[in-house]
């Protein structure tokens, strides 16, 4: 739903939300958790990103800026301060309502005007924070992890090199294919990625597989949503409700062990290849910024297999997507210590999605199975047709078959003279996504990035 | 480590728990959590099983039953005290030497002899709560869920449904094989589990897949470990320390959905056919109770591959396994009307499985990921070589292959003269387990059950 809030005038007096560049003006301002210390001790606090700052909405909780029982929202308010009391929005995040409250108090607070004396002064000083400096946390209390596989081009690329002739599962148009992540190494952007070890194929049929440094270390770009509100086990979601359930969406580095996973992944599907670390982006674009965004979900009417009924809703059809463009940009330890910035692998777009959120989300629910406040569902790699839209090396360094076998993948060069085939250690990886639309300011996801370490 | 606290002779003033029949002698102290009615609301408490009994731990800490720092095991008690603050054990499971403390404590509470007065007698009296009529919680707060696939003889089995000629994955004998599992619909036993609705394989090739409940509910019959311990991101757990990172045992039944399975679980693995619902047993056999029966971890030097180093340890193969006999027994609803009692369907041993808790461990963080207190990791489905020894119905109903095709399923007759291939509703699946050896007390699970609901 489109509202004030979206407002393409508004202008706030944090000079730096009013660059047209920037991800966080006054019309996104997403939800995160930070550290900071007080009392001798690091506390979480909430926040929102506002251009080039975080705005410290426990502070401001505490200085009682936000209404009251005294206003004209009197009983929201009254819930929206039992709900804050919870540690990382637990209590917020399942109400839209209460979301919807926060944001438009954040937003009044943040409102270009001159401060009204002295006490509010000294209030906006205090309540933002360099989000360059700040520590950030995981933005929720991430309780489960899913990961899909919800890009076509990605899983017939993939499938491609598996097998040239049969490239797409017969399943794949009729489920959304999604497995169960790790949770407990679900990270925040900035956590360095240690690379893993683990085992290898064995160099000949029958022969003892080798145990050492995954020699195949790749990226996968994704896009995450984060679930406000939870069902109970045996009670599945529909389509139709679906999309409600969104509290928002992070950008989502699924972090893959490639060697590992061609060993181990049969019967039971990829294990350690993915568990080693999965880094999220700190800030959580919510429903409500990204309304204005929404595009058709699944626009395949009259080429592909209808979706089976739970599957099929005409809103989701017409909006369950979000038109969002996402990169990845790569910077070796020898760029940073040349002082070259980082140069861009891809550029992608989640509007190439063959199944939406609310697809995923019906699907996951439909046999029962509880969603709960805080779950990340990722979509899987976000890759286009175009070969500079694929989101991860295993696609982009791909170079075919050559009489049924693989040719040597391609290296992709960097301002260095380096090449890469898969990541090295001191690479950083970095990606990026955001929304535009004529009549409306441009909003982002802010950075989602973590540095490879031996 | 078999200390005082085995010893056979042991008896207690709970009658009940000095039958020899029963799971929870004296000798055992499951842990437990249960939900108490006080000040109006339902309370989680600590407790230990005793014969037919929980023995409310929660309760006898807040009469000051226990030690304090005027004893002499000042110091412990004192940080036991501090950790009996936190819900569902947390506080205390990653300590062995507490869990070890506790467990002193309630077995000197529970020894025979008289009461030291009527203070203590009413004590004795207030802590006993029958099992019957509590209503359990899961013991620890479960964040985290892990599958494994760790029964050769299962593993071979359902490999030879699908690949007659080759059924064991070339994978199996190197890697301890699992995958992510869901931590949220894992329910603790006496929770109905409901038939889950899921896509079923088109009819024929290109053909739309159907959709509704499922045609092929299996349970699995598995043994989990609870983990005590975590471990950070980054650091993996050795295979020689990773045996004490277990707080203790629980039985686990992964309940599953064939048809669903078989459709959805190419490329990425099983998804929707197990997160409808996985039922642990209420009570967590610590590691302590169960050192008296350890047996090897893997005894297949000279014949199998060796495994790799990172899984191969002496004392893991020496005393990494333990000897767990294992019942599956099914009550329809016809039975439970013409007051029949269950029938066996299995027995098996957890003697016989080809990878450690220790293996799988050291697996697990092989690679860095970091597991949490609490964690669940299940072995997979427990079978034998022998027929009636197949922990789940997909093997125990398998009739072979006749000209390379599978024959039809065998149907397991019922006394009330019903048959069964997969479960149907109002069938409830009984899990059992127990430990006996010479010159000790048996020791037991108590069960881990659940109905079926349409």
């Amino acid at each position: 739903m489109i509202n004030d809030t979206h407002n393409v005038n508004l202008r706030s007096w944090v000079e730096s939300a009013n660059d047209p560049e920037t991800d966080f003006p006054i019309q996104n301002l997403p939800l995160c958790c930070f550290l900071m210390e007080h009392d001798g001790h690091a506390h979480p606090h909430y926040g929102v990103g506002i251009g080039d700052q975080v705005l410290d909405l426990s502070m401001l909780w505490e200085a009682e800026v936000f209404p009251t029982d005294a206003d004209e929202e009197g009983t929201l308010a009254d819930e929206l301060a039992d709900a804050m009391g919870y540690p990382h929005w637990m209590g917020v995040i399942d109400r839209p309502d209460l979301v919807g409250l926060l944001r438009r108090e954040a937003q009044r607070f943040l409102l270009d005007g001159p401060a009204g004396g002295q006490q509010q002064r000294r209030l906006r000083q205090r309540a933002l924070h360099p989000i360059a400096a700040t520590r950030f946390l995981p933005p929720v209390s991430l309780l489960n992890y899913t990961d899909f596989y919800a890009s076509i081009h990605h899983a017939s690329t993939v499938g491609a090199m598996f097998r040239p002739d049969n490239p797409l599962l017969p399943n794949y148009k009729h489920v959304p294919i999604g497995y169960h992540g790790r949770a407990s190494s679900v990270v925040v952007s900035g956590t360095p990625v240690k690379r893993p070890k683990g085992q290898q194929s064995p160099e000949s049929e029958g022969g003892a597989p080798g145990f050492g440094p995954c020699k195949m270390l790749d990226y996968e770009m994704e896009v995450g949503c984060i679930i406000g509100r939870g069902n109970e086990i045996g009670e599945p979601v529909g389509i139709a409700e679906a999309s409600e359930r969104i509290l928002g969406l992070v950008l989502v580095n699924d972090w893959s062990a490639r060697d590992i996973q061609k060993w181990e992944y049969q019967p039971l599907g990829p294990f350690l290849a993915k568990n080693f670390g999965t880094t999220i982006s700190p800030f959580v674009v919510t429903s409500e910024a990204l309304a204005p965004f929404r595009c058709a979900g699944w626009s395949r009417a009259n080429v592909d297999p209808q979706p089976l009924e739970y599957l099929r809703d005409e809103r989701d059809q017409r909006e369950g997507g979000f038109d969002i463009t996402l990169e990845v940009w790569l910077q070796s330890a020898q760029m940073r210590e040349n002082g070259m910035g980082p140069v861009r692998l891809s550029r992608g777009s989640f509007r190439d999605m063959y199944w939406s959120f609310a697809q995923m989300i019906a699907h996951h629910t439909s046999g029962g199975c509880n969603l709960q406040q805080g779950d990340l569902i990722a979509s899987g790699t976000v890759s286009g047709v175009a070969a500079d839209s694929r989101g991860c090396l295993l696609e982009l360094t791909w170079d075919g078959m050559e009489n049924g076998k693989a040719k040597p993948r391609k290296g992709i060069e960097l301002p260095t003279g380096e090449k890469r085939v898969f990541l090295a250690d001191g690479d950083a990886v970095v990606m990026r996504g955001w929304c535009e639309r004529e009549g409306f300011r441009k909003i982002g996801f802010g950075e989602c990035g973590g540095v490879v370490v031996g």
